[in-house]
């Protein structure tokens, strides 16, 4: 129950009106990392300067060829998500298009255990744990999947609902942003993880789209071991059920950065023959521009201390603040993320409001309900707030706004 | 009719065992450009290396954003192709790919004009002129199209076959390399082009792919002006009929350069909400170093100059050695293209034949009947000799080495 008793509409008002008075112009819209973030990969600028340098195993990385990019680069990213090399596909700088290709050739091909391209069946399902990443969701809708949400937990989506939505042959594929989810920043458990892995869905070409984005980027304390999701699903007898996805845009240049996806065997052999259609080879100069500023895991793991230094004190604000001037009033709550790039608070009744007031009073935030499924939040309670791309000091009041104006959405709620 | 008077075959076979004893490894497969030609880009490895140079109207390159890329780039290659930069998208390192993810949509989703997405028809069917590129056929032959094979003519594609084709609403679209064809090297002529901008297809959503792929590519004398074909199509009524394709690939570096579509306005609309569910931005920062590299079409031409120095050494020893070898005994006929990046020996019913002597001698071409659609040559005619990538003393035993299995392979013929 919310504790309001100490508050006044009219008290709140003022604040309010004062922030908006400002006329002040804040973002904390989407999962961008701030210019001092951007500065630490200056290096990548420089550190392919001699043409020598381009040749690798025999291989030109100037020239065409090499469809599944450049072995060190296939290396890398193995070395980071601890599968095998020759599970590990290097693309391009964007992991999001990496993900709508691999349902998009579903569609019009099929996948390696598929009896006909998707697109020639219909009412397929897709489910979305949500709170979840709405760009995720986009794609599917995109695609034409009726869209099924699946509560989160704090340990990941609720499988026992998972479970059961599986024995329809009509639901192809979920979306897992496995650690530091997307938006919440919770970890899934060891035991959500294996019960994933040994999902029998009715469908034999489900695809469990495991978006491992955050998958080095801890901002508070050490790096946190995770499994790696193709052994999981080999030893459970489902090896072709996944594919895994990475990429630096977080850790290098968001605009700039490169990625990969990840499979077993016989399914990158399968994607192997359909991407040829459409690629002849990824950007390689920048796959290895990449391997030699990041070199391997443990290296990539020192640098993401550096973003780590830059984030946490933006993150401990956000928390901070809401700790200060939210918890009291109990009403709203969020997960204390570790890693990640985003806190949810989840305000029941509230976010609408919320994000109307912070935007009149020029804070501009992720939609309200565009962590669920269509953009429809049933509770109309979870807003995202994405605190990396501000400086400390406009985030301080960004946050300032944020929960005066979540006080009074509050307060107008309980006026009636 | 062939004139092998003058040969005998124990003469030429003994010619080809001496080839063949040498064991060489000599490939005119692909149109990749020389280790020389990658040298001409080098300043492009060094070019951005200030991150302060990073940003342009307001935009960071190294951040997410910008989905159509970033102005500047917009702005060159609408100088280069000769259209607006509003009909331009600047894309990543393959036009290859834009071409796929275009035709992909229109399964998925449907084209602007689409009455439905592509995938819920049957029987759905594609224009080829022939002799053309094999992986523009891969594409639509991936996505499940028929192919119809047109005839190609020096002046381009057969309009009397493609407008009767045409008048099918089954026929969805058209493949065309506009200049310096692949594999022939003709241009199409005015007459051709403005038969092309006028047509009227059944299809309401016909989608002309138009691959402007060798646009400033002349190797043999100046610049060549070309039209416009978006204002062509345009002016005839046909305004959102055509999709253009370009790249760097063969300007800058072939891994790592910058492409871009250009279409309608309204198309650009359509298609930027549709890339925007797989997209959130291109490489930026990629595009930044082409724009400085090759700043305008003025500049991009001069560069083009030094490619021309490269390869017209090679194209004038493949046409000499054709003329010399081939010519007087009749057996096979050949454009004389002064750009683009290949040579086609149309030599009928002595294609297959000369490609796998070829091969037990160690030249490795593109297969025979690979420019025809599913790789089949009804006349088992057209050989493509692609001679940029081999240094020319290699180059010159390889053409040897063609020309020698072509008499045999018309000697054998002969014997029956």
């Amino acid at each position: 129950m919310a504790k309001l008793d100490g508050l006044t509409y009219e008290e709140v008002k003022k604040e309010y009106d004062a922030w908006k008075a400002q006329n002040l112009t804040l973002n904390m819209a989407r999962g961008k990392p701030g210019s001092d973030q951007l500065d630490l990969s200056n290096e990548l600028l420089t550190i392919l300067s001699d043409p020598k340098e381009c040749k690798e195993d025999g291989i030109e990385a100037r020239n065409y060829g090499e469809l599944d990019g450049m072995p060190s680069a296939r290396r890398l990213f193995a070395d980071i998500l601890g599968c095998r090399e020759s599970q590990v596909f290097a693309a391009g700088n964007a992991s999001l298009t990496l993900m709508f290709d691999t349902i998009s050739r579903a569609m019009t091909n099929g996948m390696l255990h598929s009896e006909r391209p998707w697109a020639k069946e219909e009412g397929l399902k897709w489910l979305c744990p949500a709170p979840g990443y709405d760009r995720h969701f986009t794609i599917t809708e995109t695609l034409g999947f009726e869209l099924i949400t699946i509560p989160m937990t704090s340990e990941g989506p609720d499988m026992d609902a998972v479970e059961e939505c599986i024995k329809d042959q009509k639901v192809r594929g979920m979306w897992c942003v496995p650690k530091y989810s997307n938006p919440t920043g919770i970890i899934y458990s060891d035991k959500v993880i294996d019960r994933i892995a040994h999902m029998k869905p009715a469908a034999k070409d489900f695809l469990l789209m495991w978006d491992n984005a955050y998958c080095v980027h801890e901002f508070d304390g050490d790096y946190v071991e995770f499994p790696d999701i193709l052994s999981l699903c080999e030893a459970a007898g489902n090896p072709d059920m996944v594919f895994e996805f990475a990429s630096t845009s977080k850790v290098t240049l968001p605009g700039a950065g490169i990625s990969c996806f990840a499979c077993s065997e016989a399914n990158m052999a399968y994607m192997k023959k359909l991407l040829n259609a459409s690629v002849i080879s990824y950007d390689k100069v920048n796959q290895l521009r990449h391997v030699k500023f990041l070199k391997n895991k443990e290296n990539t793991i020192a640098h993401m201390k550096k973003h780590a230094a830059i984030l946490k004190p933006k993150f401990d604000m956000v928390i901070n603040t809401l700790e200060k001037e939210i918890a009291p009033l109990e009403i709203a709550t969020w997960e204390k993320p570790k890693g990640g790039y985003f806190v949810a608070v989840a305000a029941p009744g509230l976010a609408k409001r919320t994000w109307e007031l912070c935007k009149e009073a020029g804070v501009v935030m992720t939609g309200a309900g565009a962590p669920y499924p269509y953009g429809k939040d049933p509770e109309d309670s979870v807003i995202r707030v994405a605190p990396s791309l501000p400086p400390v000091e406009e985030l301080e009041k960004a946050m300032q706004i944020f929960c005066v104006s979540l006080k009074l959405a509050a307060l107008e709620k309980a006026k009636g």
